[in-house]
């Protein structure tokens, strides 16, 4: 079986020795070594070489990410099973990530650590967990993992999706119809949508003048969905107090882009869920061996929908 | 029954109106508005006054706080009980201020935040959960509140107390003999320790040097337990990568103070854990209508022990 990897050299290193220990009847070959294409049986990357048409013998397409809606999908074989990643590393990643960002929220921490370069020694008063309301904006694997230790911590959860969702302590909203109804609750927003048609700049003027005024942002979605400067509008008008922004577009932001040092935004380069090597290697393994058995996969992506 | 309050006058007020709902019998007085000293039967405060000899019918002194340090126990009547405040909105509150620090900590945000000062976008590995060892100093009600988040999030979690202590998913360590096993494995210490004659001044360089190099500090105990200088060299050293800080020793600290604008230090004005109005009222109750009926109540300081 040959596996070509088309993605970070350095993960791909790491990958190649975990590789020789789980799994030693693998070949696994790192982009450029791609050796005879037509051997290739799976391929692992975040983007696809851009012919494809030498590997006659692929048999599935595995974005390295949570997302694949990088890929051009009018260029790749229309059979072809594009994958997305789901393992645990991927989702305990975000969980932290988002708990961290909506503790620091719902606890004034943006306003404390702008104090602090003020030298300025002033206590707020604090809102109990339970008179805050979260509102998770799509509620797939990670949105329903990440909402598990919020409930816990006695917050107000609510999630908005496509389908209904039985989460217990979780309010569930669906489709557009009670998007309204879902953005007038929440206090704190996190996005966690897959980019699509549907989503691409979601996160505008429109949608944050429905949220409660004072309310909070966590965009951990995809760049493309967060319009920045109405973003930065909210922020000055006070309709949003602070937003915790993890992916933008592009990716760098600009020397000269009013995100960096803005005291009201905390910035983080696109880190909140970084697959961990053994673990996303053991999915993709156990997902190789589901194809060859002829069984479904986990996280194969449904092209009409996008993801 | 009189209640005689003596602590921040916008607090007392609350406290006021809903005490004519929760206990219409009790007789609500706020200082300096003593009346007829003798008549008080429970004083609550942060500081008492001065000279309580006038206060010949008091059964009992409470603490507005989690602590009782700041009282001068040998200007007390020896029989007065001296009760600390045992409330859900003090514990829910710490709980939610070190689990934002320790993922915080955890997840490098310090540095991330840094670098958005410095237009700088550039992603570290993360480490798993289950490889960050967490160390609590001071396991009591509130140690073993915050433990439980920090166990579920998957973290690598002991303690370390006078008293074995058996939580679920944590190590205990106890006292002196254990206390270097303890500190050579917290990758982040986090101190929630009562200010005793033995914990004062217990964070400085020969503790911090027992911790792995490049480990982390979130200090919520007390200002006095915190060598400022021995925390600035570590940091300096690298011996200490970041550390949280809620409590100082003076607070508010001054202008000068290097804890302000340090890259490395999350400065808080002691808010980690702030006392609900509603619930911290109605665990006062609670403990004056046990009082009443000669019920022991909860958290009196046993003096010698010093909490």
């Amino acid at each position: 079986m040959n596996i070509l990897y088309k993605s970070e050299p350095e993960r791909g290193r790491i990958w190649a020795g975990l590789l020789a220990e789980l799994a030693p009847e693998a070949n696994f070959r790192q982009w450029p070594d791609v050796g005879e294409a037509a051997e290739i049986d799976y391929l692992v990357a975040w983007q696809p070489p851009e012919d494809l048409s030498a590997f006659t013998g692929l048999k599935a397409l595995f974005s390295v990410g949570a997302g694949a809606e990088q890929f051009d999908y009018a260029a790749l074989p229309a059979d072809l099973p594009v994958v997305r990643m789901i393992e645990p590393g991927l989702t305990s990643g975000m969980v932290e990530y988002v708990t961290f960002a909506v503790l620091g929220l719902h606890r004034d921490m943006p306003r404390y650590l702008q104090q602090q370069q003020e030298k300025k020694w002033l206590a707020h008063s604090a809102l109990p967990a339970a008179k805050r309301r979260i509102g998770m904006m799509g509620v797939g694997t990670l949105g329903e993992a990440v909402l598990q230790p919020l409930v816990q911590l006695g917050f107000d959860c609510a999630g908005w999706s496509r389908t209904p969702k039985h989460i217990s302590g979780v309010t569930s909203f669906v489709g557009e119809a009670q998007l309204d109804d879902f953005l007038t609750r929440s206090d704190i927003l996190i996005c966690l949508l897959p980019l699509t048609g549907a989503t691409e700049g979601i996160l505008n003027a429109d949608l944050f003048n429905r949220l409660p005024r004072g309310a909070s942002l966590v965009q951990v979605g995809r760049g493309k969905q967060l319009n920045h400067q109405h973003l930065l509008n909210a922020l000055e008008s006070g309709q949003l107090a602070a937003a915790v922004v993890d992916v933008t577009s592009p990716e760098p932001l600009p020397a000269d882009h009013p995100f960096w040092q803005h005291p009201a935004i905390w910035l983080t380069p696109h880190i909140a869920s970084q697959a961990q090597p053994e673990s996303a290697l053991t999915a993709l393994l156990e997902n190789i061996r589901r194809c060859e058995r002829g069984e479904p996969m986990h996280g194969v992506v449904e092209r009409e929908r996008g993801y």
